[in-house]
């Protein structure tokens, strides 16, 4: 029977093959063989860890959380300055943020095509959202951004913009080097700045 | 030997299979074993038109492409108007939009992790940023939005703030649903209209 020593060393092996694995080749790639094949063990072992693909699966996703929740994240005054670094935080401007946005990307696949796994992810960026509700509501504070009925919609905004940004960025990274992301950004947020109304109102035509 | 027509309604069947499969499954779900079964058919059947999973893929890809290319579009008056029209295409308003929707932000994974099928997804971005411009162009013609020199950032913020809406409606139907979506996006639009300016100097902090 191995030590416990040899056991948690196990653990960060697998660890380590499923994370490579995923950012490799993403969720679609993600199987027992290839986690194996990385770690140059048997499929069998494997089976010891994930009982089968959900499990691998759920266990990719926990990582990824735990993963994007231990990152450094950037320091800034409260407001608009902090919504700006929340913002900037998410968005793939080095290595390192590229490779965890294109495993998120990659994970909406698997999202959609499990209703368990789809309600998580809801929760997840209806989470992200309030999260950042506070800045939103801060700036208006500070007379940053403008007060009105729509400080939802205008997060929701800026969590929109900037997902989507994060799509068009991985597919295209010379066209968004992290300069022009950044300035993107901040013009999104100076238009925010503006005072223009945010039309929320029912029967608005669709 | 089967008659011509045949052969043409098999083909039918064949393409209608992968569709259901990949609006129902996406394309982490699609597999010639699942395309079979939709039809009712053998997979050595499937094997006749797809050697491999590869061909089943670039396929499936085609016929999204082609279908969202034949899709009814909106008409609108020239400028801002056809810009906001070319937009409301995109968004899941309808079950028919969200389920096309669902389709290409599912095909992500894939084209992350295959170099010809992420160039592929690059052009398709491109060339609808592509067609977005002259809608912009002649909004600043019109004198709908300021003059300056950040058109293609303009083009590349809306291109952005659309696509991350998707898939934030995707996973969250009831918080956005087609006129809150729509809303949306017209405070983006009139926060273009605004005239701040669009930063596009180089070296800005990154």
């Amino acid at each position: 029977m191995p030590a416990r020593g040899d056991h948690d060393a196990r653990r960060r092996d697998v660890t380590e093959a499923v994370w490579r694995v995923l950012a490799g080749r993403g969720f679609g790639g993600l199987t027992l063989r290839a986690v194996a094949a990385e770690m140059d063990a048997s499929t069998g072992l494997l089976t010891h860890y994930f009982p089968n693909k959900q499990a691998l699966v759920a266990y990719a996703l926990d990582l990824a959380d735990e993963r994007t929740a231990s990152r450094a994240l950037r320091e800034a005054p409260p407001g608009l300055a902090s919504l700006r670094a929340a913002l900037l935080d998410v968005l793939p401007l080095t290595p390192a943020a590229s490779a965890m946005n294109r495993i998120w990307v990659s994970s909406w696949d698997v999202a959609l095509a499990d209703p368990g796994l789809g309600e998580r992810q809801r929760r997840r960026y209806e989470n992200w959202r309030a999260r950042l509700r506070p800045h939103v509501a801060t700036a208006v504070e500070r007379g940053e951004l403008p007060a009105g009925p729509g400080t939802d919609d205008a997060v929701a905004a800026a969590a929109a913009f900037t997902h989507g940004l994060v799509v068009h960025a991985l597919f295209d990274p010379d066209a968004y080097p992290a300069a022009r992301q950044t300035a993107m950004l901040d013009a999104f947020l100076a238009a925010l700045t503006t005072g223009h109304p945010m039309p929320t109102a029912p029967g608005a035509d669709a």
